[in-house]
C-alpha cells in the first residue's frame, strides 16, 4: 500500500505552526511497516488542495489529508476534493446529529447555520466521527480504476489523533494488501550506528525480516517488520536477548516514562537539582500523565546564591571547583536528597552555551550526578552542539543514567 | 516571486523528525512578505527528489531544497539534482578547501576520500559556505525560460540557519521582483481575532497595505506589508499606537526575551515556585542565552510535601483550600520570594488532566501569582484542553502578566 500525506493550512507555510501532524502520520503508519511516499503542505486554495491532491493520487492509493474541514471561510478542502472528484456535498445525518450535539454541549446559544456545514459529507463518502471536536473526517473512495482512498481529518492535534487510531488505523488495516506484522523497540543510551552494527546478525538469521531505525537524543526507535508473523516472533526473541539492558519496557515510550514506572513499582522517590538545564528535565517528567505518584520535584538553581542557600553547596566549593564542576554536582546531589528526603535524585550542572565557555570549561562540559538508593555516582561530559542540544543531551544522559541504576545495573 | 520548499529525508516520513526546517524558513521568508506556494517532504531516494523537483518548479521559480548534501550513502539530493538539471559535478576549489579544513579541525586523523564529494559543486553552480558544518550549499540558477533557481541548504538545522539568514536571505533579497517593505510585531495576550477587529482601521488607511496574522499561545505574530515604504513607516506608526502596551520591545522574540531585557533594565531579579507547570516556564526563561542575569532559579513543587517544607505553605491551607486553590498560590509566591530573596516571583498550582479533576475542581482549574516589586497579585484561569495545551497557556498567561507588570501596567 502507498501511503501520501497532504497537510492544508496557510500556517505551516507562514511557520507559524510546527507540522505535527506529518510526524505523528509517519510514526504511526511505521508500526505497521509503511513510510508515506511523499507529503505535502499547501495553503488554504481550493486550486492548490486539489493540483497536490491530484500529485499525491499519482504516486499513492492511500491519500490522508489534514486540516480545512472548520465551519470558517477559510476551510475549504471538503468543497475542493468535492469539487475535483465531482461528488456533491449532502447533508449527513449521523454527522449532523453529532454537531448539533457538539455545538449544544458547548452552552453557546443558538446554532449558526453555517457550523451545519460540517455536516455535509460528499455523496457516497462515509462521515468519520470526532470524539473531541465538531468537524466530522470522511472517508472517501474514489470510482477510479485503480480504486483509490482519500480519508481527510481534521487539522488540531487533539481532534487527528484519536480519529487516526480509532478510525483510520482499522480502515488502513483493512486494506493491507499483505498483513505485515511489526515490533516497535525504543533502545536508550547506544549509538544509531551501534545498534544498526548489533542488529546484523539478526537480520542475517532471519530473511524476511525488515528493519527501520530512528534515532533521538533520547533513544533509538527499531521497527521489525515482516509479512510472516513467526519471523517477527523470533526476531523478537532476539532483539529482547541482544538489547536487555538498554531497551525500555513495553508500554514506555519515553524514558522519563520508564523511571516513573520503574519507581512506582519499587516504591520510590525522586527529587532534581538543575542548573544548566534549567528545568527541563522536570518538564520532561511531568509531561507524563500521574508524575506525582513519584516525583517530588526539585530546585532550579541558577544562581550560585540559590547553589549555597538552597542546595547547601560550600562556599569553598564554589571558590576552589566552581559552579560547574564534579564537586559542585556531588553536593548538589547530596543537598536535593537532604532536603527533599528522596530515594533517588538527579543533579545537572555545566556550561550550555553559547557564551561562558573557558579554554578550561568549554561550552557543553557539563558535570551529572544521579542517587539511586544508597548508589551514587558523578560523571563528565562533553557535549557539542548549541545551547539546545547540549540541554537536550545533558538531559537525556541524566535520565538514562537514572534508568539504568533503577534497572540493578552496575555503572 | 513563488518560492517552494522541498525538504528531503526519510526521517521526515517516518516521523522520527519534526520538520522545523520548513517552520524556520516560512517565518523568515514571511517577514519579506513571502509565503511558499507549496512545500514537500520525500524519502531519500533520486527518483522521489527530482520528480518534486519538478512539480516544485511547475509551481515556482525560487526552490529552497533542505537535506541530504552530507558524505553517507543515504546523501543523493546534489547527484540526482545534477544529473536531472543534467549539470556535471565538479570539484570547487572554495568549497573543497573549505571541507578539508573542517575535517582537520575535527581532528580525526586522515581524510576519507568520500568526505571530499562535499565539495563537488554542479557545474555553473555557486557553492555556499557552511559555517557550522561541513558540506557547503549550492546555488543553481537553470538554462531554462524563464530561469529558475535552485538553492540547496543542508538538514542540520544548526546549519541551516545561518546558510539561510547570511547566504540565501541577500539572494533572494536581490531577486524580489518589487522591494517589498515589512514589519513584524509580536502582540502578547491578545486572541488573534481582537488583533484582526483592531487592525481593520489601520488596514483601511492605508490601501496598499496588506497584513498577514500567526497566532501561538505565546503571542499572534503581526506582519504587515507593502511595496511603499511610507505606507509601511506610517502603518508601523499606527500599530504601534494601537498596540502600545501588548507589543513586545523591538529585538524581542519571545515573552521569557523580553522579561530578561526588562529585569535587566531594572536590575531586578526572578524566582518560580510551579505545580503544575512543572519546570516549563524555568525551561522557556533558560532556553534564553544570558538568561542567569537576572533568573535565579526556582522550586518545583509538585508534591504537596514540597510545597510545605520548602516553600512554606501553611498544613491548614493545604487541608482547608487544597493545593490547588487562591490561597496556596499565594502562599507559594510568598514562600519563593522569601527563600530566593528576588524582586520578583511567579506561582503557579493547577490540575494539567487528563486526570485528578473533580465537579469542584475540574481539569484546567490553574492559579497563577505574579509579584512584581511591591505589586503582588493572584488569578483564576480556566484552560481548556489537552494536558500539555493545559501547561503550555498556564506558562504563557503567567510570563505575561509578569511582562506586563514588570512595564508598569496596573492590573
Amino acid at each position: 500500500m502507498k501511503v501520501a500525506v497532504l497537510c492544508i493550512g496557510d500556517e505551516l507555510l507562514k511557520g507559524a505552526v510546527v507540522n505535527t501532524n506529518l510526524t505523528y502520520i509517519g510514526q504511526h503508519l511505521l508500526t505497521m511497516g509503511i513510510m508515506p511516499v511523499l507529503s505535502l503542505e499547501v495553503p488554504d486554495r481550493p486550486a492548490d488542495v486539489t493540483e497536490a491532491l491530484q500529485y499525491a493520487m499519482n504516486h499513492a492509493d492511500f491519500i490522508i489529508t489534514s486540516g480545512g474541514l472548520g465551519p470558517t471561510a477559510d476551510d475549504l478542502t471538503k468543497q475542493a476534493i468535492a469539487e475535483y472528484l465531482n461528488c456533491p456535498l449532502e447533508l449527513d445525518p449521523r454527522a449532523e446529529q453529532a454537531v448539533r450535539e457538539r455545538w449544544y454541549s458547548l452552552k453557546r446559544g443558538e446554532l449558526p447555520l453555517r457550523f451545519l456545514n460540517q455536516a455535509l459529507i460528499p455523496h457516497g463518502a462515509e462521515a468519520l466521527l470526532n470524539e473531541c471536536g465538531s468537524a466530522p473526517g470522511i472517508h472517501i473512495r474514489t470510482n477510479t480504476t485503480p480504486e483509490k482512498h482519500i480519508v481527510m481529518l481534521p487539522g488540531p492535534p487533539a481532534e487527528l489523533h484519536p480519529m487516526f487510531d480509532n478510525q483510520l488505523l482499522p480502515i488502513l488495516k483493512a486494506h493491507l494488501d499483505n498483513r505485515l506484522h511489526t515490533r516497535l523497540f525504543h533502545i536508550s543510551g547506544v549509538p544509531e550506528s551501534r545498534v544498526e552494527e548489533r542488529t546484523i546478525p539478526i537480520l542475517e538469521s532471519h530473511p524476511c525480516l525488515s528493519v527501520a531505525y530512528c534515532a533521538s537524543p533520547e533513544f533509538v526507535k527499531l521497527f521489525l517488520t515482516s509479512p510472516d508473523s513467526l519471523c517477527v516472533e523470533s526476531a523478537e526473541q532476539a532483539v529482547r536477548k541482544e538489547f536487555f539492558m538498554e531497551m525500555l519496557s513495553d508500554g514506555a515510550s519515553t524514558v522519563a516514562a520508564e523511571i516513573l514506572h520503574l519507581l512506582k513499582e519499587r516504591g520510590a522517590t525522586l527529587a532534581l537539582a538543575e542548573s544548566c538545564t534549567g528545568g527541563l528535565i522536570s518538564e520532561l517528567i511531568t509531561d507524563m500523565p500521574g508524575a506525582s505518584a513519584g516525583y517530588l520535584g526539585g530546585i532550579v538553581s541558577y544562581a550560585n546564591e540559590v547553589k549555597r542557600n538552597l542546595l547547601g553547596v560550600s562556599e569553598e566549593t564554589l571558590r576552589k571547583y566552581g559552579a560547574v564542576s564534579a564537586e559542585c554536582a556531588g553536593e548538589m546531589l547530596s543537598g536535593i536528597v537532604e532536603r527533599f528526603r528522596s530515594d533517588c535524585a538527579i543533579s545537572v550542572t555545566g556550561i550550555a552555551g553559547p557564551k561562558g565557555g573557558t579554554p578550561e570549561k568549554p561550552v557543553g562540559l557539563v558535570y551529572i550526578g544521579v542517587r539511586c538508593f544508597e548508589q551514587s555516582l558523578v560523571a563528565e561530559y562533553h557535549f557539542r552542539g548549541s545551547r539546545e542540544q547540549v540541554r537536550a543531551r545533558s538531559a537525556a544522559t541524566a535520565l538514562n543514567t537514572l534508568r539504568r541504576m533503577l534497572r540493578g545495573e552496575k555503572l
